[in-house]
Parts: structure tokens; C-alpha cells; sequence
């Protein structure tokens, strides 16, 4: 029964740990069939469309309520609102979805709960803090790839209102931020992964200059790393970017010893939301273990907001940086193929205010996948 | 591509949808090469350990905060006890567990978080609220059932005092507890997902009865229904029942939908924490729809605590509640052939102290996993 496990279809990666003597503890999956990441949608608030990726996103909201009540309602409002786009942009109804896997930052992930009621898919709950985007689209991969469905939803999201409120403090108490803190990025990023490549269409009149059907590839998820909780011990709240950094490095050497592939590999390492700070330590931490990724580093918190003009210190970060970031900026570079293939890397810092005040400190995880380029027809 | 998918190996599910005309819009998987729940382990408090299920435990604390200064170490420290008595019974080091998944009930999982970071194991963390139990299972099962591992770890927690705190008020301030609230189990269960037939033993010296090396048999997760969430738009936090009802009864329908099944097929129908408020809603919602499961239903809430003797009012509940009952009361049972198949669906209602405050409806969800009795050597 072992043995006959061992030659799945989907545990290449094993033998890749084998081959580079990483075998008990490889975290890694490659796909012998990848999955297409057929779809993306991103839907941000008001001052991420005044960003550098601003004209990227398919849907900005000049109401940061989202014409709800509540920063929650609004939260649930824009996975909503990025579900349904993605699935208008691909051309397919809710009820062609085998399954949702959804999450956001806030207690008991009521704003996935809330915001995906409405379309009536068997879900799965999940949290990772903002690298949650990663584990939605790992399970998803993982799903898609293993047969259990043809067509499954990944959908991520945060809300600097509600998150500041859940994490540090009410907007309306105006605390001040120390340069160390990011700015939770008000947004939503949902995907589409399916078995076969799929088309998909910019809606008319959106703003989004992204995936249209005129592009002339597709991409693929070739592969997954799932990460580990990384504790430094790291205890501060409002430098989040070196409680993840840890983590980051960790997931990105794995994936580097699974495979047998070094920088160079990538077209492009892509984290989630280390931010500035977080940058620097995990540039520091791969140079001690003999790896330099400064060329061809990026990361989604430093990507979506303009830190020279835009007040947002260390950078964006939440569980909508790194979503809205690869639906909007990273997905139609690789779908066109000017990139051939991304690791792309979403970090979460493992932090609830009530463990903060009883003064544990803050673990880091970060989960990779692996995007490939796939020209048309593949 | 579409059609190769088709045939994969863990697609018979929609294959019985189609003969029972739920093609798209079906929930379940069956898995061919059924995965193995070859070890359980059951870690309570005090309270548990005087309820009709307390000699079945595998450990009993006398000590609430379980060594730690604070409920939510507390439960941290029993994630930890019950993935570590899951691994001693079964002999294997956390080394040779491919992938964890697992969830609790406190905002942002941190009782998962700070449980497992030590077991150096990948991680997937959920929340599905108490469902979360199933949750962890079924992807457990589909990850092995993928061969993405032989081995996974599935494991849930919670507990009353940092429930309490977490979603009604410290247990300092003694408020009065209505009849229809649930009692929120203290408990962590932890279960070992494989890909062939493994032994386990119980620890020398423990309290269980359960699942020795004596045993005859094995037990099979033959099949998952992935659940919806169900919004019936109740909004009364201490009458959990109600809430998680309809989608108990969502599920168990698609299941027997799915499978061309009815109550007969299953030797019990067991439900994690409706309590004695949630089963007569449960029992009433199944009967407008054609089945009667009066005769094979029980409900993890109700089993672990004395409703007369203990004050739990409507019965236990909790991410710990459902886990705990199956590995110390149901998976024995599955296990000796005392019962052939069990349909096991942990209920969560997705709540927040946030959203209730700010008049939000609770919606429930539940996830059905189907649990079979396999002969030795199968």
C-alpha cells in the first residue's frame, strides 16, 4: 500500500528531495498535470488605486464602506465583489465551482464567511495570516491537481479599517504608527484554478489592463513548498516585516533544496508583505545561507504603495496585499510570458491581540508557489 | 485535459452524483484507495473527565490551565499533549508527518499556532469554527488519498476558558448562562491520516480503553461531503443549536444525495455539538425532507457531558468537542467492528464577537466524513 502511494502523480517533488538528499521533512509538491491559474480579480480601496499598481486593478472603490456599514461588511463586500469577477471574467457560474478555499484577518474569518455565503460553494475555512493568498492557492493546486474537481476558487482578503481595529488600534483613536508598521491593504484578490487552460476576459468598461483574452499564454501552478511556523521570538506588533522575514527564508530555502534550483531559477522571488524592513532581514538571512536573491527579489507590500509619497512606512501588508498584487501586477506578466517563472511567496505573521497582550510572541509562516508561464495550446 | 481529470482515481463520488442525477453542485468525494485513520489521541480537562466519556480519554488534566499562566497557553499546551500522545501511540516522529492541519476557535488560530510550531511539521491552519474538526480531516484524507504524503496530522482544539472569553464574556465576570447555551469542551484531539494500514498502541499507564494494538480491525475515511455555509440569518450567539442545524442538515442531505444513500446506510449519523436544542431542530429539518434519523443519530455535544449532573445545559460544544468524542468514543467503536460505518459531521457556527455585536446573523457550516470499519490486513 506504501509503495504503491510513492508513485502517485503527484510526488515528483519527493523524488526531487530524493535526488538532493531531502527526503523525510521535503515540503514540497510538483505536478506532473500543473493546474492553470486560469482567472484573477482584484478589487482595492481608494488609496491603493492611488499606488503605483492603481490602473492595474479591475475594481477601485472610491468608498472605502464599500456603501456598507461596517469595515467588516465592507471586507466581506470586496471578496464578494472579486469572486463574482473572476467568475465574470471567466465566463462561469457559481454553481460550476467544486470548491472555495477562502480567508481573511479577522476573528474567526468572518469576512470570507460573510462574503462568500451568497454563491453557495462547499468551502474550506483557512487562516494564515497574509499568507493565507498562498495557502488557499496550494489547497487549491493540490485539489485541482489530485482530481477532485475541474474548477476550484481561491479568495483572500483584508481592510486597513477593519484589521487596524482588530489587531492595533480603531481608526477613530488616530494612534500613531512607528515607521516600523505596514499599512494593511484594503483588498480583495480571488483566482480562478482549474484542470484545463481556460479563457478568460477583461470585463467592458474595467479598469484593469490585465489578463484578457488576448493574451497569448497561460499559467501554470507547476508546484508548491508548504511552509513551517518560524518563531524567532520576535514580540512587536508593529514590525511585522521581521517577524515574517524568518519564515520567508526558511519556506524559500526549502523550495530551493526540494527542487535543486538556486535563484537563478526565477525569473522572480516574490514575497508577500515583508515591507522595507522586512526585506532587509531577509536579504541578510538568505546571504548567511549562501544565497544572494537581491536581483531578482520583489515584495507585494513594497509593490502597491508609494512609500516616498503615500505615508505607508515599512509598506502594505494583509491577506489582500499579496492577492491583489499577483492578480493585478504579477499574473499578466506571466500570463504574457515577459516572466517565465515566479516564486511567489505570501508571509503572514501568526499574531492575535490577545496572545500579543499576554505577551507571547509573534511565529511566521510562508507558504510558496511555484508559477510557470505556459505558452497557448500547453 | 478536462476529461483525463474525469478519470482520476477520487472522482467515483460525482460518478454516483451522475447516477443519482447531482452532477454539478455535488459535494462529495469517495476515495478509491481510501486513506486510513490509524491513530487517535484525546486530551480533556477536569470536567471531561467527570462526563460518561471520561474514563475513555487518553488523558485527563486535573489542571485547567494545564501547567501554563493563561486558557490560551492552556490550549496550546493540549494541541501539543494530544499531536504528541497521537505520535507515541502510533510510533513515529513528527519527522515523518508530511503535512499538519489543524485549527481551534480563538481569533486568528493562535492556539494552533503556538501548539504546533514545535513539531517542525508544514502547516495548513483552518478555521471552520467547531466544524473545523471535519475540515482538518477531509483534507487530511484528500492530501493522502492524493498521495501527497503517507502521513498526516489532523488536529483541533478548544477550550472553555478562552472560549468564553473569546466569544461571550471572562469567566471573571460570572454571567448568567441561558438554557440553550452550549458548554464549551476543554479537549484537543489529534488523528493520524495514512496512506496504508498502521498500528498504534496505547501508552503504557494512560486512562484510554480505546484503540490498543489488540484491536481487530482498521478504520477508513472512505469519503468526504465538503460543506456549504447555511445562513437561516439567526442571530442569538448563546443558542448555538440552532444555528449550526441547518447546515447539519445541508450536509447529511447532499451526502445521502451523493452517495444514493438514506439513515439505513449508516449504522449512526453522528453530529458534533448541536446539543439537545440543535438534534430537535436537526431531527425536524431532516424529517421535512423525508428522513427520519431518530433511530441512528447521536451528537458529540450530548454524549460527552451529563446534561442533568453537569449544568451544560444545551451540551458541550467547541472545536475540542467533536474531537475528543471521535477519538475516544466513535473511532474504538469503528474500529472493533462494533460499528460498520459511521457518517461523522462536525457543525461550526461562524461567529464573532465583532459581527454579533455589530448585528450580523451566524451562519453555520458543517463537514460530513464518512468513517468505515475495515477488516485486518485490508
Amino acid at each position: 500500500m506504501g509503495d504503491e502511494r510513492i508513485k502517485g502523480k503527484v510526488r515528483e517533488a519527493v523524488q526531487t528531495g530524493a535526488q538532493t538528499k531531502v527526503q523525510t521533512g521535503a515540503q514540497s509538491l510538483s505536478f506532473v498535470n500543473a493546474p492553470f491559474l486560469s482567472c484573477a480579480a482584484s478589487v482595492t480601496g481608494k488609496k491603493e488605486g492611488e499606488g503605483p499598481l492603481g490602473r492595474l486593478f479591475d475594481h477601485v472603490s472610491g468608498d472605502d464602506l464599500f456603501g456598507e456599514n461596517t469595515w467588516e461588511a465592507a471586507e466581506s463586500a470586496m471578496q464578494k465583489l472579486a469572486c463574482s469577477l473572476t467568475l465574470q471574467k471567466a465566463g462561469r457560474k457559481a454553481s460550476e465551482i467544486r470548491y472555495l478555499f477562502g480567508g481573511d484577518l479577522l476573528r474567526q474569518g468572518t469576512a470570507t464567511s460573510q462574503g462568500v455565503e451568497g454563491f453557495d460553494i462547499p468551502m474550506f475555512g483557512l487562516y494564515g495570516a497574509c499568507s493565507t493568498a498562498g495557502e488557499a492557492l496550494a489547497l487549491a493546486a493540490m485539489s485541482v491537481a489530485a482530481g477532485y474537481g475541474e474548477r476550484m476558487l481561491a479568495v483572500t482578503s483584508s481592510h486597513f479599517g477593519s484589521a487596524e481595529k482588530e489587531f492595533r488600534f480603531p481608526l477613530g483613536y488616530a494612534n500613531q504608527r512607528p515607521l516600523s508598521a505596514h499599512w494593511t491593504v484594503t483588498g480583495s484578490g480571488a483566482f480562478l484554478v482549474t484542470a484545463g487552460a481556460e479563457q478568460s476576459a477583461n470585463i467592458p468598461g474595467d479598469a484593469g489592463t490585465g489578463q484578457s483574452a488576448a493574451m497569448p499564454g497561460q499559467v501554470k501552478i507547476s508546484g508548491v513548498t508548504v511552509g513551517k511556523i518560524v518563531d524567532f521570538g520576535l514580540k512587536d506588533s508593529q514590525n511585522m516585516g521581521a517577524c515574517m522575514a524568518p519564515a520567508a527564508c526558511d519556506t524559500i530555502l526549502q523550495n530551493f533544496r526540494d527542487f535543486g534550483r538556486g535563484p537563478e531559477d526565477y525569473t522572480r522571488i516574490i514575497t508577500g508583505d515583508l515591507g522595507h524592513i522586512g526585506q532587509s532581514i531577509l536579504f541578510d538571512l538568505m546571504q548567511d545561507n549562501g544565497y544572494d536573491i537581491r536581483g531578482n527579489h520583489l515584495d507585494c507590500g513594497m509593490l502597491i504603495f508609494d512609500q516616498e509619497t503615500q505615508d505607508t512606512h515599512s509598506g502594505g501588508s494583509g491577506c489582500g496585499c499579496a492577492a491583489v498584487t499577483l492578480a493585478s501586477y504579477i499574473y499578466p506578466k506571466l500570463r504574457n510570458g515577459e516572466w517565465e517563472r515566479v516564486l511567489f511567496v505570501p508571509t503572514g505573521a501568526l499574531l492575535s491581540t490577545v496572545i500579543y497582550n499576554e505577551g507571547a510572541s509573534v511565529p511566521g509562516i510562508a507558504h510558496a508557489i511555484i508559477l510557470e508561464h505556459a505558452a497557448p495550446g500547453r
